[in-house]
């Protein structure tokens, strides 16, 4: 039975969390909120849900960034080099993105008559991003619960594995990662230098079918 | 010190809410969703903020009216007739509507270098709309807490009292109503038969200096 929507932005974790759950998942969305890479991977969310015949919606929030202050958005500063949990990186994070993204998908499956929402945040985005903890997801959920006619459930599947682990899963599922895009810097290829392409690199090192590019 | 966002709409509740914190309010923000009274109701947000030297933006959020289910909406069906109570007045709810609201204003405080979120839900409203109720706010309030690096907090000072002790408050303040808008048909004037204009009818009755319409 379809009872759930996906948050996926057409990364690695989201599309494995995609594919794994296809079964219950009525409506995919994806977020357009001035990345400087949302162009590059939003269109891998819609490849990913057309491929297995889930409807999927890009929802427009450009005052995001108008707004807010993110080197991560196209009216922020440069992408910084370096690994992931360096504190240089803690100027890519999208104040409150996640807190934003869930409230929007809970209004979604209420209008949609859905009864879930999920999401694909995991152990390794918790150092640079709070709202990517438990500790962050825990209370998110409960006002959904309490907020919603649908007393609708937040599940966040990801939360306690790495994305080394999500990688393992995309291997079982012969997932080909080479269709999905991490870098924040949006250009043709992955840069291999920012933190979200170290890890990346780090999550699918040995793999053979997983091009990095 | 200016450290507050608060979330406003142009009805009487949060701008007296407005006008009561405004010492400590940098950024006030209002959100067009779309519904059928959103342009009536914002010009008030903005005059408001205006007479009192506070900055003020829209936050536009046309995909609610494309993708969501109200007759709150443009999109949506008649407003109904009736007391605010009524289960018919539930066709009215905006799923969620608070919990995105308060997300994008916590993005929007932690972008601004501001930390702490106002919105002005009152113990009546508990009735119909979920996201008003105190078992919303509490842990909508920890996630915000825990989801940002400022740590914000969300203040809901009117949750445990009713409008009627609002109007009592605008009384004491000096506040023109007639300089707000509550009516969800959003014509010229105020209906007068729509539950929230019934609702301000009871709030105000007797108060001389605050003309229904």
């Amino acid at each position: 039975m379809k009872k759930a929507i996906a948050v996926i932005s057409g990364g690695m974790d989201s599309i494995t969390m995609l594919h794994e759950y296809a079964e219950k998942i009525g409506l995919a969305c994806s977020f357009h909120y001035g990345s400087k890479h949302n162009d590059k991977e939003i269109p891998f969310a819609i490849f990913h849900s057309e491929s297995l015949g889930i409807k999927h919606i890009t929802i427009p929030l450009d005052f995001m960034n108008k707004h807010f202050k993110s080197d991560l958005l196209e009216s922020g500063g440069d992408i910084p080099d370096g690994h992931y949990k360096d504190t240089l990186m803690q100027k890519t994070v999208v104040p409150f993105r996640n807190g934003i993204m869930l409230s929007i998908a809970a209004g979604l499956a209420e209008s949609y008559g859905l009864n879930e929402v999920l999401i694909a945040n995991h152990f390794g985005d918790h150092s640079v991003y709070p709202d990517c903890r438990e500790s962050f997801i825990l209370p998110m959920a409960q006002a959904i619960k309490a907020g919603t006619y649908g007393e609708l459930l937040l599940m966040s599947p990801y939360v306690a594995i790495t994305k080394r682990d999500i990688a393992i899963k995309g291997q079982k599922l012969g997932l080909d990662y080479s269709q999905t895009w991490s870098c924040y810097k949006g250009q043709e290829y992955h840069c291999g230098t920012c933190g979200t392409c170290i890890e990346r690199k780090e999550a699918l090192r040995g793999f053979d079918n997983t091009e990095y590019v």
